[in-house]
């Protein structure tokens, strides 16, 4: 199960003050604890970054990896800042994220083949987000179609369906379920799977919101997902994922599980 | 969903007590909590009541039924006990529970017929607990034509796979999802389907035994099942009940879903 932390985002404000002013000890120290709630890969989200973004994005990858031994997700709309990022970091990165964007397709793949990243792939397109599973699937295709003729390997990409949140979008849940089946079923091996997971709580009040996030990880699991981005410091979260794995035969039960 | 409250149970200590001493009061007030927790039915598990099963079942039912208005699931080995139950109950009770085995089958399926009951149908035979999802199968197929021709309605039988234990056989968890898939490709409209969900967490620590639960459930849910034999008071297990029937579409989103 692939597990990527999202907590390093420039919307957090201490976060975001420790990006601009290069205070690495904030970072660093979040970087720790998500690796040590279970972490498989650490999200480094700068969004646009129109301005500072490459020269930012190189000292985040660099100062982490000089601490905490993790791969990393680079998150950001600009490619410049996602290659900045690629050219220094220490096995293999992932790349957050392509879509059926055209555009982003045509400055981002080329990326994820120059540095052998991983790469998650959004089942989007110009036209907005998806409107049921089969456009999500029908993009899917277009995306490894894409993949494919970047000499990507189809085995280093991950299919994002994109949640939409519960309080506006109920009706959508059942199509990402679907969408999960669908996707396993394009080719074989089955596409590596993945969820943003915090979209579907979205506006929802704080009782609700864990709940929300646990149930839906739980129940994409039992439809084969593959990984989630996360909050690793959502100790309950961590748990429902580390019980998950027991039902999918992915660790051996003990009864002090929860502790390793 | 259906959600069957297990809490009546002749081995609890203070229930076992007011059983036998016929005393309303602590069942009656069990009976209430349930229902306002959500149960839907309650099961009466008075085990196998060799003595004095008929009489006992009997004032049960009859003591409930005056005070909370909601169906029984009668829970005994006692074919006696179990038409006593039946004789009084108001309304469509469930009799839980048939399996696999031929004395069961001749001595209970024709109770349900002449009572117009609802059934659990547990996916066991005389030669054990299954050992895998295709003997699961198997048994549910023997089973539906038990039913049938007893002139009893596939739609009143809810088949339950057996959930073994994690903490003694881990690897028969995945056979228990792959038989709820099978149950539902039997025929069509496809049967019904329900778990005995706390079997999964024996013998595991109290730490764990809510969790290994509430995933368990979450996890079923995904794949189709209708219903579970669970602890009402469980809070956050019901209210992981109430969230999985959200991205079922079973209710509409609130904010306030939890609380109703």
């Amino acid at each position: 199960m692939v597990i990527v932390g999202e907590k390093i985002n420039i919307m957090s404000k201490i976060i975001g003050k420790a990006m601009k002013e290069r205070d690495a000890k904030p970072i660093v120290e979040l970087a720790r604890q998500q690796k040590e709630a279970g972490a498989t890969y650490l999200d480094l989200n700068i969004g646009p970054a129109a301005k500072d973004g490459p020269d930012m994005m190189e000292w985040l990858v660099q100062t982490i990896q000089a601490e905490v031994d993790i791969p990393l997700s680079l998150d950001t709309t600009n490619p410049k800042a996602m290659e900045a990022g690629l050219k220094v970091h220490k096995g293999q990165a992932l790349v957050n994220s392509i879509s059926g964007k055209k555009e982003r397709i045509e400055q981002v793949l080329p990326l994820v083949k120059e540095y052998d990243a991983k790469v998650i792939g959004l089942t989007m397109t110009e036209a907005g987000v998806p409107r049921d599973a089969n456009e999500r699937a029908a993009t899917a295709v277009d995306i490894i179609t894409a993949v494919t003729e970047a000499g990507v390997s189809p085995e280093n990409l991950f299919l994002d369906p994109l949640a939409l949140p519960m309080a506006v979008a109920q009706q959508d849940t059942k199509e990402v379920f679907e969408a999960i089946k669908l996707f396993k079923e394009l080719y074989d091996p089955p596409p590596k799977t993945i969820i943003g997971l915090s979209n579907i709580s979205n506006n929802a009040p704080p009782r609700v919101k864990p709940l929300l996030d646990r149930v839906f990880l739980t129940m994409l699991m039992a439809y084969g997902l593959d990984g989630a981005i996360l909050d690793p410091l959502d100790k309950d979260l961590m748990e429902t994922a580390k019980t998950i794995k027991l039902f999918r035969n992915e660790v051996l039960y003990a009864h002090s599980y929860l502790d390793k």
